[in-house]
Parts: structure tokens; C-alpha cells; sequence
């Protein structure tokens, strides 16, 4: 990451923090490794984006239902899932800095011939091409496929650009573990979910009975889930804990390819409805090297972060391995009667998978401006209006002359319409500035003349212009600026 | 519990399962204990009372802000809270069924003089009265104190009415644990929050600069907690995963009495206002004994169940415990400067504590009936209509004469105001009491008439009386009923 990239990581971060965004969690104790806190304007951004993802997927359509399953499930529907016997990382351990690192991620810091020596020793040929994601996979899956303790040492990877002395790679498992119950036996291990998927392909039979479900559909549902990430960072992107946005759609097997075109553009255009930069936003499938072992075919919705392109969501088809699977993990019969085959089937499944807090720094990353502005800088987060934590500020010019009761009164009419805001601290100047930095698109100013001809100033975030409408217009004005 | 109200509880659940609200979680794989999955009706029930208690205590205040930390917190936290050392349930096993039972909960089930027996042991004296809930946790907090090594075989208590060979009481901590990082060390080591409450006192210092908040404010937030209960059951009442909605008040430590008044009488008027019947709720202050070792006094509210009076949210006044806990173990000043007294000061708190789950079953519970219609069981949720999942349901008469097309362009243009559902299947009868059994409060059927003069039936689910209106008056009469 260049310096001026991971310069706008800092300012974003550090503003989250001031304006009560995203502050890092348990801070006073010195914070819990990459773990964040959401705000009080922080939630309601979250709110606003989870509502409205719930609104597009579940609620506007009549061919996806939701559900919310808990976290903690039966450890069999890990084995089942896969996730016991594959979802780990090859991780090593430096012994000259006590350091751990995800073998990958080392990989992606180091130079070209570094990388290549060892694709040639794990996979037979030197590198072909670039030392880009698809490579280090290949060596990552060769070294684990072959499973004979490599030493590394040979290699001359680098840690943090120093000479190291590497530990044999070795798998670690992403999946969280607690005990259910009192005491602290293997017959009582649970894990933590690592993704809300399953806890769908679970409930498929009990959600589609009671809903009386046709193919094709889909099952939504909302939730946190964890992974025991060795390499964490970029603030909220990758984090221990973080909330998923995941739809299944269910689909005789044929469909798949169709569908899984229909959800991709479809994902791909959701982003640009919350006003993400289009040019910012790409469609990009998945070589047949990296799709995960359920998937035979994904697209993933990438955005232009500060520190690169990265993945925002993943449109999977996943075939019918999950059913099949839990199928013969439970030994249950999980099909639907096709009407139309007159037979017995087991639906083939296209996901996406979105993350709540990524597509929070995506619309954070988005709107960070900074413009000069007479001699001065101003932040400014243009943020979608409707998105926006606070819609309308509602400022008293003065502390005095009944400037700040008529304001109160105004908040409270609003209030019951739009997210509105009373600030009466310090310069107008200054309140102009703290919501600007808050992402509020409106701002109202009580003033000498409002006293008179029951007028207010009207502020534009953008482009700071001011315009005068009457009080018992305001409603209808912020109704139209939002197009609602 | 007697056959009835336990009678009903299964009646409830079975209903739950059948129609999407609720299923036992991993069913297909046997069960994860006393774990409950949200199914499509359930996940909205849910969405619903949790967006209109955020509504109620968040954004139509003025003096309340969100917030939402993460799960897992520092470590220090939980001891700075007392959780390490004293969120305890006192438990014994029975070596002749090898089954675990919390002590308080065991003699719950014993005969009077088997309790008072265990009482004069403990506390030097008979028991004085009932074998009630305090006389109860007084015998289990002298025996946590004294903590010695009771042997309990002298005294009588039965194992689900049988003789039992009883292991000394121990301690239990009801945290789940679990680790963080690529090894299970003891420096690893993490845990559930048991309580959503700390994300918020650990947060007050960035919270209320971040809002510029002025006591006296609340900060709120909902979330899942978790406790590693030995007993849980009655359905979703009492479960080890959960999830909660709780708000702290910050006020200055002599206003603490003014604002627990304030705010217990609120919170019972807000489940009144979800439409649960007045006179099976009910505001019980805390005795002393009952008392958290955090809180100088407290009040219940409390709903009738099936099986009893029961805690559906606590109102506790907590002081400046929390606050000046974490300041003592975070080493950072955490205070409050007053303009009005011109200095520092820890905040008081009252905290206001409800549980989602225990919500919509006090709602479920509350909505659930019974009665004889034409010689028949009719079942009926009569849940408010602003919580229902679905609103409207919309009904083709027969599968033809293009009234299908017809009920779903209406439901179509429904759809974004109200949560309108589109049902074909089976008689119109099964259908009324499909959706009189998922509480839809207003059911639209589409029949010969409409097709000649644009009108619809529109049936109330309670009265099951229908009336005639204009299909572009469905609308208008839908709000009208609904009070919007």
C-alpha cells in the first residue's frame, strides 16, 4: 500500500473515531486486536444499509423470504459444511521475531523470483506470468495437498523485509471454538459460525414447508459471524468478527448459470443504488484456480479501496453441495417435490454473500472528500442522503431571541419524518463543518429573519449553497431533495 | 407447571414451528440444546418489535443515542465487571442419573421442610415463611460464601422426585470462553459478552464526546449476548444465546431515584403499547436479597406466562459501579464534567434491560387463542397489526378467471407500503386460518364481484367479519385501520 493510500486509511479512520462512526474496541484496555465498535453515528449507518438491503432482497420481492438463525449450531453441520476439515489457513511463524504469518499474504510482500523458486519447488515449474493472487494460491494448495513439512528457509522469504528463521508451515483451522455446558469435554465443542450460510442450508426443509416455497426462491438472513483470522487489517475489511448479508437462492439445477448471471448484475447494481461510485465498482469472475471447493462458478463484486481493489461481495454457485451434503451428514431426505419433473430433487443453489461492515467502509471510503475551501480544508463525506446517519441538522444562528426554542420545535416536528439533529455548540461555522464531516446532506438555520417572515436557510452539504424556504415548507422541500 | 399451562407451551411451540416463526436450531441433526432459529414470519415479528423499540428509545429521543460494539471484548472487561469472579451459578450433579442441576432451581422442586432443613444448615436458622425464590438465593449465597464443601446427602433432596447421590455444590462461571488467536493460551483467552451493557460503559467516554451529549443521556444498543446457562427451557425464555436491547441513562448520582421511577414506568408502558393485555404485566420492585451486587435497587417487569410470573425486563439503578470499576482497571479517568457543579464527575446509571426473545414470547404467548367456530378449533394470533410479518394477505377466490393476475397486481401495489403477502393455496377457508394462525391481521379476496365492479372483501382476522371496498380504497382503509 503507497503511503498516500494508507494516508486516507488513517484520516478515515481517525474521523470514524471523532464523529462517532467506528471507534476500536475496548479502546480504554488498550483495544482488542482488530475489533471495532460501531457509534452513534455509526449504527445508524449500518441501520440504514442493512434496512435497505433487507428491503431489496426480502421484503420488495415475492420470491425471497428471510430468516435468523441463531450463531452457536450443532457441531456436525461443520463437519457437514466442510469447514472442520478444510477451512484453514497455512500459516508460519518466524522464530527471529516470535512473529505468525498467513503464508499467503507473506507471499504477496515478496519479490517475483522469491515467489517463483518456490513455485518451482512446490508445483514442478517456475512462474509463469505475475506472482499475482492466482499463483500463490496454486503454491499455497500445493504445499497443502502435499503436506510433508516444507522448509521454507531455502526460499529467502523476507519478514517485514529482514532475514528470517521460518517454522514449517502448518494448517490452522478459522473456526472459533467454545464448549456448550459445563465442562470443557470434546463431546461439548461448538464453534462460532464462520459464515450464516449454513445456517440456512440447515433450516431449508422447515423455512420452505412453512413458507410453501416454489423453486425457484430464495432464503435471506442478516447475522455476525467469526473466523480466527491470523492476518487482520485495513480497519473494518478484514476483522475477527464481522456481520454477513447472505441470500441462497434455490434453483432447479439447470438454472444455475442464469441465475447465477441474474444475482450477479443485480448485486453489482444494489452497490451503485447506495450512490457508490460506478467507476469505483467491477464484476470480476473467478478463475477456476480459485473457486472454493463447493463452487464451480463466481463472481465477485470488487470496489477501488484506498488500499486496492478488494472483494465487497461473492455471487457463488455452490451446485447442490451444501443439501447433498447435509443430506448425508444427517441422514434426512432434504429435496422438493418438482411439479413440473414430477420427481423428487435436490435445488441447486446460487448465493450472495455480502459483508455489512465492508460495504460500510466502501460507502465511507466513497464519500471521503477533502476540497479547499478559503484557504481551509474541508471534509466532507458525501454520503448518499438517504444513508446519511442524520438527514437534517437544525442549527439556532444565536443562543438567544428564541432562536433555539423555535429550533427545538423544528427537530421535533421533524423528527417523526427524518432523522434530525439540534446543534447549538459553538460558530456556525464550526457546526457547519462537524456535520459536513458526519455526512449530513441538510442543514437548517434558524436566523434574525426567521423571527420575522418564519423562513429558514437551507444548506446544501455539496455544494454549501444556501436558499430560503418557509417553515411549513420544509417537509416538502427535504422530500423532494430526497426524492422520496 | 401445571398439565394446562405446560399444555399450552407445546401448543405454542408446535404452532411456531408450522407456521415460520420459530424452529428448534440444527433440528436435522437432533438439536443444538434449548438454541431457537427465526424462521420468515419470525425473523419479521423480530425485526419489528426490535425497529420499534430503537424507534422508541433512540431516534424519536432527543436525549438517547445508539451504539454497537462487538461480541468479543478485552478480556480485562469481564474482570473489571465482576463477571470473572462473580457471574456464578452454584450447580451439583447426581451421581445415580449423572445429570447436572442448578442448586437454586433444584430446591425449587423440594417440599418446604426439605428447604428449611438446608436453610437452618446454611444460615442458622429454620425458614421463616415460604420456600420461595429469596429465601432460596439466600441458602445458595450462603453456601457460595461459606463455601466449604456442603455435603447435601443429609438433607433429603430428591432428583426429579427420586433419591439422588449428590456431589459437593461448586461454582460455575456461566461465560462462554473461547480463544483468540492461533493458540488456546491462557493469555489467548476471550469471551462471549454475557451482557451487551459493558460494550456501552467500556464506550462512555467516546460515545459522549463523539455525541457531545449533556447528562442527562441515554446510550442504547441491541445485540446478542450469551450465558452458559445449566437450565434453560420454557421455549425461547430462557436460552443460551440471546439477545438483548439495553439502555444505559447517564444521570447525576442524586437524580438516580428520579429516573429509575421514570424510567420503570416507561418500559411497562411500552410492552402495553405493543398491545399485550395490561393485566398480565405487572412492575415488581426487588427485595434487598435479590439485589445484583451492582444495583441498590431495581424493578421487574414482568409478564404471566403459561408457566408463571417471569422477568421480561429489569430497570436497575447501578450507581457509578460500572464506570468506576473500568476506570479503576483501565487506569483512564472516565468522568463527566459538569458545568453545573463546575467539576468532574462519574456518572450515575440506570440501565433499562429487556431481552428480545422474552419479547416475542410475551407477544406470542399473549396472542395466542383458542375458540370453537362452527364447531371447530379455530386458532388465532391476535398480535397487534403494526408487529404482524404480514399485514395483508391477498386471496384469489379460484385459481381462474383472471383473478390471480388481479390479487397479485394488488399485491404488487401493496407491497411498498404495507407487508403484503400473496396466498393461492388450497380453499379459501384453509387459507383464512392459515393466516389467522400467522396473525395477519386483514385478509383481501379477489372474487366474482371484482371482477365486475373493482371491489374486494377485506376480513378482519379477530371479528372474521368482512366488508366490501373499492380495490383503489384498500389503501386508505388499510392505514386507516392500522391508526398510520
Amino acid at each position: 500500500m503507497s503511503g498516500k493510500r494508507s494516508e486516507i486509511m488513517d484520516k478515515l479512520t481517525s474521523l470514524a473515531k471523532q464523529r462517532g462512526f467506528i471507534f476500536q474496541s475496548s479502546e480504554i484496555y488498550g483495544g482488542l486486536g482488530s475489533t471495532w465498535d460501531y457509534g452513534h453515528l455509526g449504527v445508524e449507518l449500518k441501520r440504514n444499509i442493512k434496512n435497505r438491503w433487507w428491503r431489496d432482497i426480502v421484503t420488495a420481492r415475492q420470491d425471497v423470504v428471510g430468516m435468523d438463525a441463531a450463531i452457536l449450531m450443532h457441531p456436525k453441520v461443520w463437519e457437514a459444511s466442510g469447514h472442520v476439515e478444510k477451512f484453514h489457513d497455512l500459516m508460519v511463524a518466524n522464530r527471529n521475531n516470535k512473529k505468525r504469518y498467513r503464508l499467503d499474504h507473506l507471499l504477496e510482500a515478496q519479490e517475483t523470483d522469491v515467489v517463483s523458486g518456490l513455485h518451482e519447488a512446490v508445483l514442478g515449474t517456475a512462474l509463469e506470468g505475475e506472482a499475482d493472487t492466482h499463483a500463490i494460491t496454486a503454491i499455497v494448495d500445493g504445499i497443502v495437498m502435499d503436506d510433508k513439512g516444507l522448509d521454507l528457509n531455502q526460499f529467502g522469504i523476507l519478514a517485514d523485509g529482514k532475514k528470517a528463521d521460518w517454522t514449517v508451515p502448518r494448517q490452522f483451522n478459522l473456526m472459533f471454538k467454545t464448549f456448550i455446558g459445563p465442562t470443557d469435554e470434546e463431546t461439548n465443542r461448538a464453534y462460532l459460525r464462520p459464515e450464516t450460510a449454513q445456517g440456512i442450508f440447515v433450516n431449508f426443509l422447515n423455512v420452505q414447508a412453512a413458507a410453501r416455497a416454489k423453486l425457484p426462491f430464495g432464503i435471506a438472513q442478516m447475522g455476525k459471524a467469526f473466523r480466527n483470522e491470523i492476518t487482520t487489517g485495513n480497519f473494518i475489511f478484514r476483522t475477527r468478527e464481522f456481520e454477513q448479508m447472505e441470500m441462497e437462492f434455490f434453483v432447479r439445477p439447470e438454472k444455475t448459470a442464469e441465475w447465477l448471471e441474474y444475482w450477479s448484475n443485480a448485486r453489482l447494481e444494489w452497490y451503485q443504488s447506495l450512490g457508490v461510485r460506478p467507476d469505483k465498482l467491477r464484476l470480476r469472475p473467478h478463475g477456476k484456480d480459485e473457486l472454493a471447493h463447493y463452487s464451480s462458478a463466481c463472481y465477485d463484486v470488487e470496489y477501488e479501496f484506498p488500499f486496492g481493489w478488494s472483494e465487497l461481495e461473492g455471487i457463488a454457485d455452490r451446485g447442490t453441495y451444501d443439501l447433498d451434503q447435509h443430506q448425508a451428514y444427517s441422514g434426512k431426505k432434504i429435496t422438493y417435490f418438482d411439479t413440473q419433473a414430477n420427481q423428487h430433487i435436490v435445488p441447486a443453489v446460487v448465493e450472495a454473500s455480502a459483508g455489512v461492515d465492508r460495504t460500510i467502509l466502501t460507502v465511507l471510503s466513497d464519500a471521503y472528500h477533502e476540497e479547499q475551501v478559503k484557504g481551509e480544508t474541508r471534509v466532507v463525506l458525501r454520503l448518499n442522503p438517504v444513508l446519511a446517519p442524520i438527514t437534517v441538522a437544525v442549527f439556532p444562528l444565536v443562543n438567544k431571541e428564541g432562536m433555539p426554542e423555535l429550533a427545538r420545535r423544528l427537530v421535533d416536528d421533524l423528527q417523526g419524518d427524518f432523522a434530525a439533529f439540534y446543534d447549538a455548540g459553538g460558530s456556525i461555522g464550526r457546526r457547519y463543518r462537524r456535520q459536513d464531516e458526519a455526512g449530513t446532506p441538510f442543514g437548517l438555520t434558524i436566523d434574525g429573519q426567521t423571527l420575522e417572515d418564519q423562513t429558514v436557510t437551507i444548506r446544501d452539504r455539496d455544494t454549501m449553497e444556501q436558499e430560503r424556504v418557509s417553515i411549513d415548507q420544509v417537509k416538502a422541500c427535504l422530500r423532494e431533495k430526497l426524492a422520496l
